[in-house]
């Protein structure tokens, strides 16, 4: 038996950003025309506290389970609930009208001129992986508190209305899925399915159960719908090694490779470990093994790249072949063709690895994220922030930015990483590469601000 | 790095057992002109009722966490501890010495004409892996149960005192290693060692610590030393096919495979399931899955068997390649220099996928037990009560009469079993064959009682 669920993709079902083409700054003659400006005039004059900005990654980072070097800081865990509250003071202290959702991401919202234009909005998460480091999404959210207090020191006020947002659950390290809440945002999961997602330790809790336990459940606005932004920027650490490469301390994001995500679980059946004859076994975790060992070699065959992510094997105990395995694993290409092939080899190694060892095969496809572009006048805006600071990149996994491209206008900043390693205490930022790319970010809003007025004005 | 810790093996340093021949009955002379003899006289006498049997396997099965059609009673749970306080109640009825031990073995001591002879025992195991059957171990208890309620009734008296036993652990599902009370026993193993068995679930609970929940750490005899016996016989489940091929329902066992287990555990390197190259990772799990297949490639190579019993692999979450994987594995064969060159086998390949991995590699053989055969005086016993109703037969893995065997004496009956299933709910014996593997158990204990007399006759 094979039986195969393909959830709906959360990025593949008409989605505008991921058919644009791969150059989106060549092909749209408006934008062309306005790429070749500067910076905006406001944003010519920002400055950034490095300083600040370094004090508040260091401080932050105590919240964490012990991990020295590292955060490890899971959604909804107790230091979690200690960022937050520390989040929520600073954004009160810088006057915000501050709200939580359901599925507890905050908003801290700063009147701009005109407060009838949806809010820019920067942001990112201050959960992290079991393994993290300080910087991933860090970074995104306190760069982006580093901003707004250089905006009201230098006495900068922007036209539309400012959103500081800490998104809930980005990793999915501790629920599945990941972009646990900017996916509900984006109208592609609901409120309720994201308080039910499961612990990834098999236990029985909830991402809604443990946001409540946390004070972390709020009325906010959960969706686009009920609380629209004009655009969201948001600076991460790049976890690759190309700005390293081109010593550039800053890129402008302009897109994300595919990804997959599947659950497959081989069902076969229980027998004693020392007495049951080789040949005739349904031997579940034999069939896994076999099926690992296909996702490297498909990896390297389509230029790809594939993690298995987690192994949950039955019974426990000394004596019994294995009778029910499940992997997690994702599919990794930038070529959307090629992540297609990739997952069509997969299913069909599910197949005839299943046939081989007498196995049921369960598959669920719980994630697709079609290569795509995000909008080229974000991209623009970021692109002239960094100046020659910067390069053009491309990241390698999903963020909650790849939600709000959904939605509005979206682009990324990248500030170097240390050999390029993230999801590992050892991840590193040099204090100057995060004062840059906050200044970026700041840069970036104060264009695309300047971007919405000029755009009013030739409409007028 | 590649550590390796090989754990004094359990039968093979100095076993007398294990270096028999395998045939012992056509070599040794003294027990050759024995065994050309018929049943004892008591033996030819004894009858026993299948019905009462039958009733108590099913009565007992009730005790169980939900598993239709199976039992799941792992050691020390609270279902172990309802069947264990019943099996205390049916020894005491009959008038047994009753005594429980530090590591929670129960004895039930029925005295004979001669105190001073150290008693024969009956023993198996009450206690279940988590998808056990009803017959491995509870027949062998049970089984004893009846042969001992017939002795009474039928004023059966031996010259020898009889213990019945229900050994802790045997089983090692719940707590590592297996035969963990019969290996105190037989001094290969200590009382603390024994309590400090922690859970496979990988939680902090320990064999000792569970016991003493339930109640069960006593002050009974923990060694062959304090409390020696004069011979042990088990009945178990056949666990294979030999005997339906041959349309007997019972056999006599003459030995066991040899096994050795393994813990391997595979260090890589925490990193990015998404952004990380292919190229350069240190994915721990990709290095178990690739032992996983060797494993069975070594077992069809060299003729024997392998079975992976458990994974571990770290961090869970969403995001993460695998930077810690542990599994164990057992590697079972007939032949023990076949079996030592599978396990030299699987140590070269565990260093080469190390290597090609960027790996460390941390070994520990558990458990080595070389195949070996029982005691000739004991199997002649074992085998005239078959008759011709048995085949000489030989076990596919580690009892706690392997224990026994080092010490004293010890051979065992097998019951045939439906397709060979066992640590299945699936596990089944007819009804009648279970009531002739408990007559086989009485009679060889009423021949071994005998064949003792003789020979204090002879020397006296």
């Amino acid at each position: 038996m094979f039986k195969c669920s393909i959830t709906p993709a959360i990025l593949g079902r008409g989605s505008v950003a991921a058919n644009r083409t791969r150059n989106p700054v060549l092909r749209l003659r408006s934008v062309r025309a306005y790429a070749t400006v500067k910076n905006a005039p406001l944003a010519e004059k920002l400055s950034i506290n490095g300083d600040r900005l370094w004090h508040d990654i260091h401080y932050t980072a105590q919240w964490s389970a012990p991990s020295p070097g590292g955060v490890t800081r899971l959604c909804a865990d107790e230091n979690d609930k200690k960022v937050r509250d520390w989040f929520r003071d600073q954004l009160l202290a810088l006057g915000a009208d501050y709200k939580v959702n359901a599925t507890g991401t905050q908003f801290g919202v700063f009147e701009g001129e005109d407060n009838s234009i949806p809010p820019i909005a920067m942001g990112s998460h201050l959960d992290t992986v079991a393994t993290g480091g300080k910087f991933d999404g860090p970074l995104g959210v306190l760069g982006a508190l580093e901003v707004m207090r250089s905006f009201k020191e230098q006495g900068i006020k922007t036209r539309a209305p400012i959103v500081l947002i800490n998104w809930t659950n980005e990793e999915g390290a501790r629920f599945f899925p990941l972009l646990g809440s900017s996916i509900v945002y984006a109208g592609r999961s609901t409120v309720e399915e994201a308080h039910a997602a499961r612990s990834n330790d098999a236990s029985e809790l909830t991402m809604g159960s443990e946001l409540k336990k946390i004070g972390y459940v709020g009325d906010g606005p959960n969706t686009f719908q009920e609380f629209p932004i004009s655009a969201h920027f948001e600076i991460h650490c790049e976890q690759s090694t190309d700005l390293e490469k081109a010593g550039k301390p800053v890129g402008w994001v302009e897109g994300w490779q595919g990804l997959t995500w599947y659950d497959v679980t081989f069902h076969g059946e229980n027998g004693h470990a020392n007495t049951y004859p080789m040949y005739g076994r349904r031997d579940a975790l034999v069939g896994a093994a076999k099926l690992i060992c296909e996702l490297e070699k498909v990896a390297y065959d389509k230029n790809g790249g594939s993690t298995v992510t987690g192994i949950h094997s039955r019974p426990w105990g000394a004596c019994n072949i294995q009778s029910k395995t499940k992997i997690t694993f994702c599919l990794m290409n930038k070529d959307g063709q090629l992540l297609e092939d990739m997952g069509k080899t997969i299913m069909d190694r599910v197949k005839s690895i299943a046939s081989l060892h007498g196995l049921e095969a369960e598959v669920d496809r719980t994630v697709h994220l079609l290569p795509g572009n995000f909008w080229p006048e974000a991209i623009d805006c970021v692109r002239r922030a960094c100046g020659d600071k910067g390069i053009a990149s491309r990241t390698g996994t999903g963020h909650d930015s790849t939600m709000t491209t959904l939605l509005c206008p979206t682009a990324m900043i990248f500030a170097r990483a240390k050999d390029g390693i993230s999801h590992s205490p050892k991840e590193w930022t040099d204090k100057d590469d995060c004062a840059e790319s906050a200044l970026v970010l700041g840069r970036s809003v104060l264009n695309f601000d300047d971007y919405m007025k000029q755009k009013a004005t030739a409409t007028a």
